[in-house]
């Protein structure tokens, strides 16, 4: 395999950037190319079949681009086809869900851990069974708060309408001694200020937050480091997109933290 | 055509549900077949072509069915394909947009009247065409409110959330000298209670709201009788949907404003 190969990140949709945009900041050798599947999003909503069915078709066009590993950025196809894609392709396969868990694990001190994310990968169990996969013993406190996504989208990230959002769903773990929140969402970074700040008040000052972004490219640095497959630069970035729905470059340089315009753009069909 | 053919209502989704459940009411005679395209859900942030595309992939597999007249309920298909739809099919068309406006223009009396709709419709300058062509002088004012979507499907229809969202999307409106407010979007009269509250604060308490559900439910009661083709009785309701997603009996039952557990409901493949 060759270092200087690119790194496969895959997405429904923009979401993911966040995902790219923290192994960019990892990572700043590495070339990544970016595919989200925007004329299928959101998958969340879909049945598992449907689910399997399209991350594959999203895992081999990337493939055939000669990636030397994929992330998958998107938390319901980490919790429903992962096993299915790391069988089928000859390159490691890395989801958010399993670094996103073990940096909550690190996190708490209570062992009471929170999980935000959308209803799918709440209901889902895929933290519950990755916290209990490292043999840890902490408690997960799966909360849906599918509400964050449109409001990460429209970038309403301050305010009183996030605020009162994020209250609404934090309330119900207040009674269970969490001390640490899982992002369990690619979108949920864009508003971690009003979380961390929401959260403190209504769980406590000590709160901390894992990102679930984060926690993926540090474990992808380690990944390439320990198979040799660091790339001697110089790094850079392709988007592909199946659909080039209608704010793309307001709603992808958001996600990504830079501005789309300077970055190669194509539409592709899978 | 025989007047006791069942009637066709499309949408990309369960939203159009509330179009269903308003020509429910005004026809309790006639058949209806639900088709919502939730395998692609949403159209809203799809190119116009691909919404063309898919829009003729649920007419023709309604029209296979046999229907007398197609009710497009989907703010999107209809601002962009309803012409497209009208040229192919052998049945009479109607969508969503010119019967909201015609119910809008009949309501204001200072003749500015607000849209509230998706980003996508307002973009598509739908409502302005449609009330141009009726010859009227009404002046419009588009609001996107793209929140209200995910608050409605989520049932966060009261409270502070929906409040507040609803005040920061009709402020705009209120310099303008608004005094009717056209619903412009299928997942809108779920929060109507709240819209109407908070838009009588806004707007003054004289505002009237025009729902365009119920008045294209009207238009096709008055459509049907002008043809002959009001069916004899008994009216029904068979769904029909391209992906069986999760939480579809809780959300469709909200939009149609009834149990679905008690209708007749089925998963085809366009």
């Amino acid at each position: 395999m060759d270092p200087n190969a690119p790194i496969g990140v895959f997405d429904s949709g923009l979401g993911g950037l966040t995902v790219a945009r923290a192994i960019r900041a990892a990572l700043p050798d590495e070339q990544l190319v970016y595919l989200g599947d925007t004329a299928r999003v959101p998958y969340g909503t879909r049945s598992a079949h449907t689910v399997i069915r399209y991350a594959r078709s999203c895992a081999a066009h990337l493939e055939r681009r000669g990636i030397k590993a994929l992330v998958v950025a998107c938390n319901t196809v980490s919790a429903v086809a992962l096993d299915f894609l790391r069988v089928e392709l000859d390159v490691p396969v890395l989801g958010v869900i399993e670094p996103g868990a073990r940096a909550g694990v690190a996190a708490t001190r209570t062992g009471k851990l929170g999980v935000i994310a959308t209803r799918g990968t709440i209901a889902s169990g895929a933290y519950i069974r990755a916290v209990a996969s490292i043999r840890s013993r902490v408690e997960v406190f799966g909360q849906p708060a599918p509400l964050l996504v449109p409001l990460a989208e429209e970038g309403w990230i301050t305010g009183e309408v996030p605020e009162r959002a994020v209250e609404r769903y934090l309330e119900p773990l207040a009674a269970q001694g969490v001390d640490a929140l899982v992002l369990g969402c690619t979108h949920y970074p864009l508003l971690r200020p009003v979380i961390e700040a929401v959260g403190q008040r209504v769980l406590g000052p000590s709160l901390s937050l894992a990102d679930g972004a984060e926690a993926t490219a540090a474990e992808l640095a380690e990944l390439l480091e320990a198979r040799e497959l660091r790339a001697a630069g110089p790094g850079g970035l392709e988007l592909l997109v199946t659909d080039l729905p209608d704010r793309f470059a307001e709603v992808a340089s958001r996600f990504l933290g830079e501005d789309v315009e300077e970055i190669d753009v194509h539409q592709v069909d899978l």
